[in-house]
């Protein structure tokens, strides 16, 4: 499964780290670290969820103090430290502290993430004992970028890595993001934490911005099964080591554009890596009013079960899809409504159009498949990913597990 | 089956009539009518999805234009007569005015409903022909008004029928609801139908009243897959027949108590007969600062995934729970909520509890279960009936049908 990932090389500057510090009863590798060089500049999205779990708080905390700037990552699999209480808190600093020791940088230039169960306190005390190695042991080859990867897995069945390099005259930028997926096998799990890793020359708020734009047309336009996590994260960092900056219109676009595609890979393998998943469905939304509006109809799309189980049966069933536009909150008029299938038109302005069953159900059974909605209402459009919804589905989640 | 449900004594004034007029395949009973004596009130409530079938403009329009009048109810199933463009409307007013004709009334006074598949035109010439037949059949018995009930059904597996009789003095006000469900085995199909009869004596702007009140306490917030059908439709008929008027308190709130347990009653009726159904869940949300919030927490936990498919398995999995209510759009506060299954509390106020894992089990292993979720914000209270997410669901709607 790994050989079909080809060894990416890390951008300057960042080493990685990974071990089995025993917090996953499965042994395998649940603790990783990045270290940044000096000067590093970070910005991070986290989760919408009122609930937030102890890495997030405090992670976003560092970086108001910090001002943006972080030296380290930690990563823990196998406990989202979430719902643990002021407990879970101590925790969190605890190991914090120990990596900034460890490394002689400040606490609040250390960045924590966890994935895993919910409401089972954190064992700092043997995450804080596996430290001296973790920090020893760490690289900046390719090969320990990936162990990095790996550790942050839970049930994931696939790493997930993009990489970009753009050119500036005889310089390079190197992009690369690793992803850990919205597999949820485990109980209470479901987490997206995704890490975006550039040596280009940036600030924190040009980072933010940068961050925010990728995301949006990315992240926030996929869908596995609706549920949003409590522990979700994406971070950007920046470690200046290719000495080229983003100033320049044109390296600064060419870099936006890499950075999109990056993100987009990721969020795409993430989608794919879903549970029980048999197809990757894109919704391509258009003729809408606003961005906004788009969004909230891909999401009413993706969140119907019966659009995902229609999809899971390659079943080109658009009066699902238009109950589910209508029921999304959006103003829309079915009369200007349109739907196709792959390439044919099931549904146009109102009326049911005699199409081709077979290639339509064709369309649908590919691993990636897309339909079109057109609103008729306005010049904004949006292309949304989810998956289709499996029996497997229901038998990885429904398993007693508590 | 239908053994278990006794026979009912339909309200005063109201006769039945069910046949098959050849709209399904199968051949069953698909076509039905109530006949109501002149001078019959009526209120109804429509879905609230922005794809609305054909009968239910028709139907609303009538309600204008006769000012509350409703002396015949035509039911079809097999056929939601819905996105079927102006085709669709025209059938439909086709087969009210044969209705009209027949029973010599105005055709704003004859209300259609329809329920089936999405797209397909309506056999309007059939459905006229058949209709001297259905008009010449119509009975006062009880076996009429449960051939009535029959003829409503797609894919429920059970007739759903509740009454209550109100006494006042000599005199009986009886008050009968019949309703299809929300099984949708069948392609696009995903409508419930309501019918509550009456023969108090109340004008149609207090039947407004009194069925917005019922209906948002009980068909409001039920959910079994959160798709919301383009057919939904309530009608409340009063035909005044016992002479009994609800002026006084004492008659008013009695009926408004009756008519309440009634609309509970075939609300659950309604998710329990759900597709793949193995638990009802009920979750009784307390403490919210309005009935609006607890409302969206309650849909936020019944549309999870991932909170359906842990009670598919019995799995008192409290961080799902938690999850989706942090995802609802509450400004929920973790530190404040309380969860409780059965009678073990396993979340309280920001803190796992030590529950007892075998008691949660079994209280989720009943037919109907009961999770309490206590916000901490206020004083408003909700009850939220749904059902956990099975495999055989998937395996239902996921079948290649279109």
């Amino acid at each position: 499964m790994r050989s079909a990932i080809p060894l990416v090389v890390p951008p300057r500057g960042f080493r990685f780290s990974a071990l089995a510090a025993g917090i996953k009863t499965s042994r395998r590798p649940d603790l990783a670290l990045i270290e940044a060089p000096p000067g590093t500049s970070a910005a991070a999205l986290f989760t919408r969820n009122r609930v937030v779990a102890a890495p997030l708080q405090v992670g976003r905390k560092a970086l108001q103090v910090s001002r943006g700037r972080v030296r380290a990552v930690l990563v823990n699999s196998g406990n989202a430290n979430c719902a643990t209480g002021l407990a879970g808190m101590r925790a969190c600093q605890r190991v914090c502290h120990e990596v900034a020791r460890l490394l002689q940088i400040p606490a609040s230039q250390v960045f924590p993430s966890s994935t895993g169960i919910i409401g089972v306190p954190l064992p700092a005390e043997r995450i804080a004992s596996s430290l001296p190695q973790l920090v020893a042991n760490r690289k900046a080859t390719p090969q320990a970028l990936r162990e990095f990867a790996a550790a942050m897995m839970t049930t994931d069945t696939r790493l997930k890595i993009a990489s970009e390099h753009i050119e500036s005259g005889a310089s390079q930028i190197r992009l690369v993001g690793v992803a850990k997926g919205a597999g949820m096998i485990h109980p209470q799990l479901a987490t997206m934490l995704v890490y975006l890793l550039t040596d280009a020359v940036a600030g924190p708020a040009e980072l933010r911005k940068l961050l925010k734009s990728a995301c949006d047309e990315t992240f926030n336009c996929i869908s596995v099964d609706g549920d949003t996590s409590t522990n979700d994260t994406v971070l950007l960092l920046a470690s200046g080591k290719s000495g080229v900056g983003l100033k320049a219109p044109k390296i600064r676009e060419t870099f936006h554009a890499a950075m999109h595609r990056v993100c987009r890979s990721l969020a795409e393998q993430i989608v794919a890596d879903g549970e029980g998943v048999k197809h990757v469905v894109q919704f391509a939304i258009t003729q809408a009013r606003s961005r906004e509006e788009a969004l909230r109809i891909g999401r009413a799309m993706a969140h119907s079960l019966l659009v995902k189980t229609a999809l899971a049966g390659s079943d080109p069933n658009w009066g699902r899809i238009l109950a589910a536009i209508g029921a999304s909150g959006v103003p829309v008029d079915p009369d200007r409504i349109s739907i196709s299938i792959g390439d044919e038109w099931v549904y146009r302005r109102g009326a049911r159009c005699n199409f081709n069953l077979e290639n339509a159900h064709r369309a649908l059974s590919q691993p990636v498949c897309k339909v079109w909605v057109r609103l008729g209402r306005g010049l904004a459009s949006l292309l949304f990913t989810t998956t289709d919804l499996t029996e497997k589905y229901v038998r990885i989640n429904a398993s007693y597990s508590s």
